[in-house]
């Protein structure tokens, strides 16, 4: 570990990682890999411990202090904890370092943010797997995702070209949008088929009549699992989006009504020609949505 | 091809396949595999030579009369075609044939046929891909996959018992329900979860801001891609399946919106501890509709 490359990365200088769960220690460990000296901070001694067991830092603390001689500082915190941050954490941060995060929303992490930090920075790496905790950090997490800056008139533009630096360091696609646009968007695409495909789930576990409940489960096939993985999955995190993407997921969710609502009027009315078409319209835009360039946003899994 | 090996297969004497598609092409591979002399009947010359050019078949005609002498038919056609059955084909079934079918809506296919034929075993064998033609047919398609019959008081037993020995000697699982009961359960797993995903795609592609819409089509990732897979599938197929099962997707439809109406009170009363008790209710669901037991019911895609 250690040895110094030629990167852009080196701009970052000493770099701190808040949060050492899947993105903090995947970043941490890419970061290392690519000769940038790495401070993790944590809360917990036993985690403390772990982080340095894997080689994911060079030090670890759970006081903010370690923060202080950083340069790039990056908040890997649990949505929450960003938008409620410690006294304490905030104190630390050297005025003149670069501060970004990796919350999923963006509008509710600046209204926090903002005004907390001079050359804060508010991003969004699109990564992830359904593993969390110390030890689910690994290798190229970032790697051909997309990487979402959405900076405001008043942000530092020096930070944010620091940013852009670190991700695409990290292989990541730079993209920079208005927030209010990141957060409608990843409403579309992520939060809410998060509660379209639970609602499925729910509509078939619902089902009273024991043989068509018992029929259901033993039919259901990979249509049936496609269509309710994101619904299935962790209920925390699924709560969180709604929580802290209240009026764009909404937004979304009414959007979503009015066109099943189309779909089921045609059906009601029998008007299978008009169906035909639309699901043909339909199955004509997923190609827009799905199909990328090579080697970009398509995720391992 | 041909050698005859001592499975239960042999008591279905000759057998006719009407439709060489993926289902017909797939059926007649296999039990010409395991030795049972197969007829295919198809519309066009140009799809018998084919058939021949592939194997699919011993013999293949264009005339409904080479149904004349065998002891097992399989009604392989599309929905609409089993629906509306051709005169010439229905005249041409023997009388002391068994005559099954491999529909996926049940009810309708029943009232078409049971005054039709006496010996009519109304099924439905879970199996297919996307694709479709004499060209895709193949070995295995049945494996490990469900073979629901729906026979009434009037069906014959000794024909349910032949089709009982077809499912099973091509390795299906055997399950015999009510008609009502099989088309409600598709419905939920099948029909609904097309018409729910297609709903999604729709309401991202009518994302009216193009800052927006740009965006979302960057950040879709895999959670996007499987909830929206089934939607973007064949729209004559999903048109069909809306027309010949009606009332139960109506049905099933009515609980989505319930269901999901549950989710969106929650969200916009910012009930999140109701919201994530929710969400893990339902998470829970999800192993019982799509783990199954080994070797069974898993599709290969």
């Amino acid at each position: 570990m250690g040895e110094e490359r030629s990167t852009g990365l080196q701009t970052l200088g000493k770099v701190g990682v808040v949060g050492l769960g899947l993105i903090g220690g995947s970043l941490a460990l890419d970061l290392r890999q690519q000769g940038v000296p790495v401070t993790g901070l944590v809360h917990r001694d036993s985690t403390a411990t772990r982080a340095m067991q894997r080689g994911l830092v060079d030090e670890v603390s759970c006081h903010p202090s370690c923060l202080n001689d950083c340069n790039t500082v990056i908040l890997a915190l649990p949505i929450e904890a960003l938008l409620k941050p410690d006294p304490q954490l905030v104190e630390a941060l050297p005025a003149n370092a670069v501060v970004t995060d990796v919350g999923s929303v963006k509008g509710a992490v600046l209204e926090v943010w903002r005004h907390r930090h001079p050359r804060f920075v508010a991003a969004h790496p699109m990564a992830g797997t359904d593993q969390s905790g110390v030890d689910s950090g690994h290798h190229g997490l970032f790697q051909g995702r997309p990487w979402v800056a959405t900076p405001e008139p008043s942000t530092d533009p020096q930070a944010l070209a620091r940013v852009k630096v670190l991700a695409e360091g990290l292989g990541s696609e730079w993209i920079t949008a208005d927030a209010a646009c990141h957060d409608q968007a990843v409403a579309l695409v992520s939060h809410l088929p998060v509660m379209v495909s639970a609602a499925l789930l729910r509509a078939a576990g619902d089902e009273r009549d024991p043989r068509v409940q018992d029929l259901a489960r033993r039919l259901a096939s990979s249509g049936f699992a496609d269509t309710t993985r994101v619904g299935g999955g962790n209920p925390a995190l699924g709560t969180a989006m709604a929580c802290r993407n209240t009026s764009a997921l909404l937004k979304a969710l009414a959007a979503y009504r009015w066109s099943l609502e189309q779909l089921e009027e045609a059906i009601l009315s029998g008007h299978w020609a008009q169906l035909e078409n639309e699901l043909q319209k339909i199955s004509a835009l997923r190609p827009g949505f799905v199909e990328k360039g090579p080697g970009a946003l398509s995720p391992p899994g």
